[in-house]
């Protein structure tokens, strides 16, 4: 009403001191009073939507270091306590930011660029070994407030693949930037590499020996390998994070490893925009882990929102449908993180575990791996 | 009705021969007749159903050959007769394979070689070159019918990307091989590659070279620069098909050299499935071809499919709504070829002109180019 107050003074202002020939009768400020009392009853919702827009969303932060076979009896203690200070960490740096009005895309770097610099997950250091003995990093990262994009796939150099995913996003025209190009490209606008020995992790080195030993039997599916397989705990090592920040903007970022012994230059679905990774304000912000083959042909990220924009579904009935329906479906096994405009959260894994959290205005970081917690 | 003369015929032999006391009044057969009679009627629209699908699916078949700035004023007739040649050529030869019998996927394929195989479209003989001077190659490929798909990018040797794609899909456990690597992986299932000279084309250098030469002030989107992008007649290059088979799958591929000058590895929509490709039974396939960064922030092929499966829209509306909407919204340039379960075909285009086509059961091939014909 503080409008209101202001225009009928200067009414009654111009009503008294006429700067030309006025022809308002003296009921005139009255009625405009009124009109104006009016529009202000009728205006006054939308104002409030829109300030609350512009100045009262409440950030969310939510994360994931991977989804896959993860039983609280095959960890120890200290394992688990690794593990969930990292996801911690990683939560409490991408908050900050959001808590100070950082943008989402910020957030969900530094949360990210958190858990690709420690060796426990499969993305930046600690990243599982190709067949030949490398490592070959994915991300990517997306922008829900104008739908740009960018992503790297196959660089093996990059300290930080979601940093140079997002100088694709803001320093190319492209989207989509593959090995040595990639890492071309990365090299002139000084994203910092990094030499294979800061890569290499001892237990990523033996995951690949023990896969590559039994490979010949590999076609078999036979028990020993599924042991070995589980045993490695790499499949779906993946890290993301899905921001809203001050502003109401989502963003989504999802960096990678791939999969241990991978061979022909495989890309997984976490560079694949609205596959492994995908983002708009109208709907949502996803970032996926899993099988990446299955999340591919569901196209698993924008199925969540083209559910939320196109069926009026939430967005946790939407993320759930996707994962416990049309994935376990077509035999795709893993998770995904999803946040909406308004801050709702959805978490779905079809598999044993995921490594996930999330962090809201109380600034307490929630961080669970089990079904349980 | 067959079945029901049949099973009145068993009942009267029945009440006339009971094999055990029958407790069946002499009224029986007749009441049992009107019921089966009353069944038939009742199940009769979906076993015809059914049988259309089995046995009567009429296959359609759509291609395209890249959308971008094609006037009819810069065309010389020759050209333009060249054009509709291979496009005329690569509708018969699928076609040829879908009136026999044949798979929607192989249909795709085969149209699909015959344009890689022309140095016309820039795909395969004839792709564009990168700014290293090299030819780097993407393609892919779906199956409608259960959601299998392949697809390769950045590959420089092999002849027909396509059927690299093929053997992606179903020779691998993965969707998505790139570089180097994808050629290992198709030298080890004898997919045929040629040479550097094979792929070369002197338009396509000359192209290069033109761009090449005012890269220095490309930043600048001088009038200069535009025509000569225009001239090039490249940025869009893209070739494509659907088809629709006797069994009533359908199937979509795509294959690219992508832009003229790429740099950093890029790679564009064309190997993204749910981007560039999409197919699927329940809705629809598409190809897609245009500025390939917007079509995989738009998702352009799968969105054609969630607006079909999800608000319920006709093929034509919803390959309308993202292309001549959505796309142009985003700043996206360029078309799709879509195709649903039925043979509805929809082939919307936002620039000047698409290599277009399409064949049906009276085996007539309908080409076009410009936005009339």
């Amino acid at each position: 009403m503080h409008q209101s107050y202001i225009s009928v003074s200067y009414i009654l202002y111009q009503a008294k001191n006429p700067p030309f020939n006025s022809n308002l009768p003296s009921s005139a400020p009255v009625i405009l009073f009124f009109v104006n009392f009016r529009s202000e009853i009728y205006l006054n919702p939308f104002r409030k939507n829109l300030s609350m827009k512009k100045n009262e969303t409440k950030p969310v932060l939510v994360i994931h270091g991977g989804a896959g076979t993860i039983l609280k009896k095959s960890m120890t203690p200290e394992k688990e306590k690794a593990y969930r200070a990292v996801l911690n960490e990683s939560l409490k740096k991408g908050y900050s930011i959001l808590s100070k009005g950082g943008t989402a895309k910020d957030a969900v770097e530094a949360a990210i660029r958190v858990m690709e610099d420690s060796p426990l997950f499969n993305a930046g250091k600690g990243a599982v070994f190709t067949h030949d003995g490398k490592n070959e990093m994915d991300a990517a990262i997306m922008d829900g407030s104008n739908l740009m994009a960018g992503a790297v796939a196959g660089v093996s150099t990059i300290k930080n693949p979601v940093t140079a995913a997002r100088a694709v996003m803001e320093k190319s025209e492209h989207v989509l930037m593959v090995g040595k190009g990639a890492e071309q490209f990365c090299e002139k606008n000084k994203i910092k590499t990094e030499k294979a020995s800061y890569f290499f992790d001892q237990v990523r080195w033996d995951q690949l020996q023990s896969i590559k030993g039994t490979e010949k039997t590999q076609m078999d599916h036979s028990d020993k390998i599924e042991k070995i397989k589980k045993k490695t705990d790499s499949k779906f090592g993946t890290v993301g994070a899905v921001a809203l920040d001050k502003s109401g903007n989502l963003a989504a970022a999802t960096s990678t490893g791939g999969m241990t012994n991978k061979k022909f230059g495989r890309v997984g679905d976490c560079p694949i925009i609205g596959a492994g990774t995908y983002a708009n304000n109208k709907t949502c912000a996803v970032s996926a882990t899993g099988h990446g083959e299955f999340f591919i042909r569901a196209v698993v990220a924008y199925d969540v929102s083209s559910l939320m924009e196109y069926k009026g579904l939430k967005v946790k009935k939407a993320a759930e449908k996707v994962v416990m329906k049309k994935l376990v479906k077509l035999g795709g096994e893993g998770g995904l993180i999803a946040l909406d405009a308004k801050g709702n959260i959805a978490m779905p894994f079809n598999s044993e575990g995921m490594y996930r959290g999330y962090i809201k205005s109380d600034k307490i970081a929630h961080v669970m791996i089990y079904k349980e917690n």
